[in-house]
């Protein structure tokens, strides 16, 4: 089995200096890519900017923008069996990114923020015989939510969470099915559910 | 001498998941708080979000937005001689945090920005027999908007660094007086930069 995580968040610069993004610590994705290397697995890591060093033994490629992380999944994907999309990526990105560093002029700026391309989604609508675990990250309406993810996105899985996930060393996640179905629900540090995870992938796929 | 220091980044929340924020990783600041403990200073570190452990021995504070920065500094600042302001403060927060995560709509949004209010003007100016040590990050017109800023913001000297600086290991700065004069220029590990600056200090002050 060859395996395609990503991890972390992006960032998207609105000058050289400052960007938007989250607060997604990269532990998630890391704790499977190990939990999937100690299941003897070749892992791919896709990894925003994190603090975290990559595990020993897995092909590791960093990346910083939503569109660097598109371009390596789309790049990646096709070498492997399956992907876990752990990664919180920045669904915005800034119109435009001023050259410098913007100066205080006392008053409001407005910025224009697009859409970045989907990368879960391009990879649900390439994967012919592979296999996708998606991550919704829910507020409102969780289940709901996650579910037309999983539909719109041709995943296979989708991992639901809850805000209190980012950052934390700890989860409490549902695995939910296209069919609508909770398939498993573990809770428990993200190594625990890392292992969870990876195993119950090892008996389904 | 009881040293009040800031470091990090802050952080401006768009919604309860993306926020604005820059790399600072807050080394500068935490090798600052090493340096003058190292000196026998009493060292008060208010901090930003960073992946760093609090150096041994000093006052922790906890931040995560430029408001909270600015209210922890000016109720610190009274009992300290001086502050070396090393945080990269986001200066711009958006106007409406929105409650829980804004959804994709496919479209353009648009996010008004407003200023925060400047931790080190006003640490500047309540600062009567105290001294204070700012930094400049500039892009362009380096010199010129530092000491802009210095005069602006009533400090004593200001250290000038590039975004090069910014989660970098290393860093080159120059220090200015109010008289424009660079009263000191190092380069190095930052650890290296914050030991240059304490033994300055302790001579000048």
């Amino acid at each position: 089995m060859r395996l395609l995580i990503t991890a972390g968040p992006t960032r998207e610069y609105i000058d050289d200096v400052r960007y938007v993004s989250n607060a997604s610590s990269g532990r998630m994705g890391y704790a499977i890519a190990e939990a999937a290397l100690a299941a003897g697995w070749d892992v791919v890591l896709v990894s925003g900017p994190v603090d975290l060093a990559p595990p020993i033994g897995c092909e590791f490629h960093s990346v910083v923008t939503t569109d660097q992380m598109r371009d390596a999944c789309l790049q990646l994907f096709p070498g492997c069996d399956g992907v876990i999309a752990a990664a919180a990526v920045s669904d915005y990105r800034p119109l435009q990114r001023i050259t410098g560093k913007l100066s205080k002029t006392g008053g409001p700026i407005t910025i224009e923020m697009i859409e970045t391309d989907d990368v879960l989604a391009k990879l649900g609508h390439i994967k012919e015989n592979r296999w996708v675990v998606g991550f919704a990250l829910e507020a409102q309406n969780p289940r709901e939510n996650a579910l037309q993810k999983l539909r719109r996105k041709n995943c296979d899985w989708i991992v639901l969470n809850g805000p209190a996930a980012i950052g934390a060393d700890t989860n409490d996640v549902e695995l939910l099915a296209p069919s609508g179905d909770s398939v498993a629900h573990w809770t428990g540090t993200k190594r625990d559910i890392a292992a969870d995870l990876i195993a119950w992938l090892a008996r389904e796929t």
